[in-house]
């Protein structure tokens, strides 16, 4: 088992929201991360765990403070794991000159570029080595597993679904970036992390994916209409025609008069949480 | 009417949560504010408010945030309004040396000592200049109002409902200090913005007020027995006895394992609300 330190573990609803900290060698250095435990879990029970993936700028604990969704994962019984959103301890030469590259933007890829790639690993790190830090150290239940994220996280959770379709049950997604080889924030972050090697950003591409790779369940999305970056960088149609050219079931649910914030993602948390939970047999 | 400018406004829960600003008489400059809107205000409803009032620190961001009651507001119809803890833009010798006095600390008070009683009159601004803006300005119903609080605004809330008993038709606090006159942050706070006049310290002692002064609902009040404050400035058991000598209602509820935090307050927020809309006579 990969050993952690507790920096905090509170009571919440009838849980506990706990945050840890670890070494890692994806990110060569340490990481911390949050688990929500859900009352049936402190009982001794192995609970089915989400892993959920923020978005530019955030942390592990930006969803846990945000995202209201302790409550919901209580009554269902689900343990929701947060983690950060690039390394920290690896500092490079212009990782933090844009809100948009570099710390609080790893994009849930693999460098393959230097610097990057000696550190910037969050794909490898939150498909493998979170997994058997969290699933070594908590009573999960083995298999129960789903991943959902918002914006950049988005982006981390459908195409982690669509690559390891048989490690993960569940997906979802609050505005994700769906093609990130077409809009800004990609076309800056993949180029710099993968190199000049548009066949490794396919690789990180929910629309181009989806025609390659299959994934077993229905995701669930939702949108808001009034998104800031709806037409720039998130463009969810594109993922809705690529789903429907592949015969991969998508529910994509635009939502009137809602931002990009996180007063739009902890308005529709319960419902994710619900559809998760459906995916992982735990309710009808 | 008063004016306030808006500083934000974004859909959640299907109502819409927003931040204002206006000019203070009370507290001598520009005031924020935060107002939640349910749907059914939206569709021209009048609705109940409850007036919440943070703790030590705590901005009008803060329970906005982190409190997580935004769902069930909208479920219940109710109008929820933060405000921040002290005034911001005077600033005085001294104002900013600890986290306990000063800025982030006006106890909801009016200060009658110099330099601070020239702005520091977080009591008149909470009860009069705040309600006035606030019922003049959103789709409020006349004379449905409440008030809750934490910690240093669970005092404000319990204070208040009890001296403004004709104002404020229910009231609820988490964790608040309900002796200052005997804990060390009331001890500290009250002579320095009243002067050494215990009788002006008693008339913001909710357990001194309790014997002299009646509030016609029940109080509810969470506490969590594993809170870091309990012991040292909170004694819940004060105000239990208080109320029991002087036949006031109210319903005490130690929570095992919970500390001070929000994750705390977040966890029993819905319990507030429903005890709320009951008094308010919004629900059964």
């Amino acid at each position: 088992m990969t050993g952690f330190t507790v920096k905090s573990e509170q009571r919440a609803f009838g849980g506990t929201q706990g945050f840890y900290e670890h070494e890692s060698a994806a990110c060569a250095g340490p990481m911390r991360f949050g688990v929500y435990l859900p009352p049936r879990a402190l009982q001794g029970e192995r609970v089915p765990v989400l892993y959920y993936l923020a978005g530019l700028t955030c942390t592990e604990e930006t969803f846990v403070v945000k995202g209201g969704a302790q409550r919901v994962a209580a009554e269902l019984g689900l343990a929701i794991v947060t983690c950060d959103t690039s390394p920290r301890a690896a500092r490079f030469p212009g990782d933090d000159e844009s809100w948009d590259f570099g710390r609080g933007a790893g994009f849930y890829v693999d460098a393959t570029e230097a610097p990057w790639s000696s550190a910037y690993r969050m794909y490898t790190y939150v498909t493998r080595e979170l997994v058997d830090v969290v699933e070594g150290g908590f009573p999960i239940a083995p298999g129960l597993r789903g991943v959902f994220g918002h914006s950049m996280g988005g982006h981390g959770a459908l195409t982690i679904a669509l690559r390891e379709g048989d490690r993960y049950k569940s997906a979802s997604a609050f505005a994700p970036i769906v093609a990130p080889t077409r809009v800004p924030w990609g076309q800056k972050a993949l180029p710099r992390y993968l190199g000049n090697r548009p066949e490794a950003w396919s690789d990180h591409d929910a629309v181009a994916l989806v025609g390659k790779q299959r994934f077993a369940g229905t995701f669930l999305i939702d949108q808001g209409d009034r998104d800031q970056f709806l037409e720039r960088e998130l463009q969810p149609r594109l993922f809705e025609a690529a789903c429907r050219a592949a015969g991969q079931p998508l529910t994509l649910r635009m939502q009137p008069g809602y931002d990009h914030s996180y007063y739009f993602v902890s308005t529709f948390v319960a419902d994710h949480l619900r559809h998760h939970a459906k995916a992982l047999a735990v309710v009808d």
